[in-house]
């Protein structure tokens, strides 16, 4: 993957906001919107979930996932040629092996403040163990976690 | 449900081209972008798919599949408000129980007529078994395929 290449995968990851989540429910996939905030090494994705949502019963049950970041719409004469990139992994919740990341999420979605709260709100920790990421048109590149890194 | 929550989703269904489909990758999550065409009754959702995508490999393994269509984000304070439908059903190769919409995918999407000249590419028709669709904060209503077939 060149180095333009891999810089707009950098941009797509840090420019969106939102991402279809993939889980598990009953063992048939489920599929949800959520924010997410990514760490900026790109070793982790932040997710913030009340316990009451199906899409965190499903990741109780299962923590295996898929975050599909995807360019949005802009119209063009063919939308399979918008850019995406979708992570799989594990979810997990809470920090873990660091802090939250409060102030970030804060920055990001004022208007969360009030899930901090409510206490069916946390922080859930998406770490990515594979990345597939389409450019374009025949342009798709796998990457290892440790690959995502270095492009953070 | 009242009209206007009806009406809003069966306009996020037509007004959107592209959806997040969750399918099973070795028993585990995986979401890809996907051209989709609802079916004027909303009692199908088509799908033009290569074989030699990923996507296609893991509903030939197993047919469960998710479909979110979202709308896209404006920029708004709060993308946890966005309008959103998951469904969820089963995908199958080919029309089945009817002609394939190839007219009316062409006149949606132009630029894949060149896919109607490639072999490996096919209609498959995702049936909706039944949906969920979140209005926004607080608004989620959960539909049987009959009750989808309504509103449209």
């Amino acid at each position: 993957m060149d180095s333009d290449t891999a810089a707009a995968l950098a941009r797509l990851i840090r420019g969106e906001r939102v991402a279809a989540l993939g889980t598990l429910r009953g063992g048939a996939p489920n599929v949800s919107l959520v924010a997410y905030l990514a760490a900026p090494d790109f070793s982790a994705f932040w997710l913030r979930l009340s316990r009451l949502a199906w899409h965190t019963q499903d990741l109780r049950d299962d923590a295996r996932a898929a975050l599909a970041i995807v360019q949005p719409d802009d119209g063009r004469a063919d939308p399979q040629t918008l850019m995406r990139v979708t992570l799989r992994g594990d979810v997990s919740l809470g920090g873990g092996e660091g802090p939250e990341p409060k102030a970030a999420w804060l920055a990001r979605f004022p208007e969360s403040a009030v899930t901090f709260a409510l206490a069916d709100f946390s922080f859930w920790r998406f770490a990515p163990r594979d990345a597939r990421f389409v450019a374009g048109l025949g342009r798709t590149h796998n990457l290892s976690a440790a690959q995502l890194r270095r492009i953070a």
